[in-house]
């Protein structure tokens, strides 16, 4: 199965495939409309990447990179990981890491970073088979991602 | 106290804060001269900057920007957040925490996130203070942040 690199006219494709994931997750997600908009400028830029396999398409990821103060290349985070249900466990998911990788190489990144839900036991047994620490080298321990929203000029913790 | 943008002159004041950022956590830190050579060029970048607390600095937080399928704007990312051992626990921190939100709102970022040790209570504690949340708000649940390193050509664990 080919995994090829997703260029601005395959933007409809990618979207389509982004809210199929969104929704057998329950996660929100913008409109198929605004989200083709959008990977159309995201998949021109140098610092957003999709990877597809198949034709037609079983799946796709998405890696963002951003720049470190650590390291001359940039840093890749997998944004997002999507095999389609009924072609699960036939090694999509491994072939677009692969491609996520040779990808970072190309782009000078050294450090590829995924956030995963503690409850999805699937995925980190996933990520573990794909190389990925979950004990962090440095120190040894498992890394909890956090957020806050600041979209709301209200909303200050600190007042 | 004033917390301020830090401009590329600034390079080599940020590198000295970083340094011990890293030798206070035992973390790997690159060579101060590279490291200033480094900086130079972030600091006059518009996806990464850096708020320095007082003068002479007390202490700083960078944060980086990545573009998002999700957002018309950037996610943002701390990625350092540092005060002067003899000056904690006088909210230089807090004070960082909403200058790196004031520059997320000009920029367009929606979300700020961080990545934080398990082990680390006094951190999970100050970033709850400061409105991130370890459960996320779509699952409900943890996260965590794994990584792998990509720069060895032998290493792909998918074979």
């Amino acid at each position: 199965m080919l995994v090829r690199r997703a260029e601005p006219h395959d933007a409809a494709r990618v979207a389509t495939l982004l809210d199929a994931f969104n929704r057998e997750y329950d996660s929100p997600a913008p409109e198929l409309v605004a989200l083709t908009e959008r990977l159309t400028a995201l998949l021109a830029s140098d610092t957003f990447a999709v990877l597809i396999a198949g034709s037609p398409p079983t799946g796709f990821a998405s890696v963002s990179l951003r720049p470190s103060a650590y390291d001359d290349g940039p840093v890749a985070l997998l944004e997002d990981l999507y095999v389609r249900p009924e072609l699960r466990g036939r090694g999509i998911g491994a072939r677009l890491i692969a491609a996520v990788v040779a990808h970072c190489r190309e782009v000078g990144a050294g450090l590829l970073e995924v956030n995963v839900d503690e409850a999805d036991a699937d995925a980190l047994r996933f990520y573990a088979r794909e190389g990925f620490a979950l004990l962090q080298p440095d120190t040894g321990e498992r890394a909890f991602y956090l957020s806050r929203d600041v979209t709301s000029a209200g909303d200050d913790a600190s007042g």
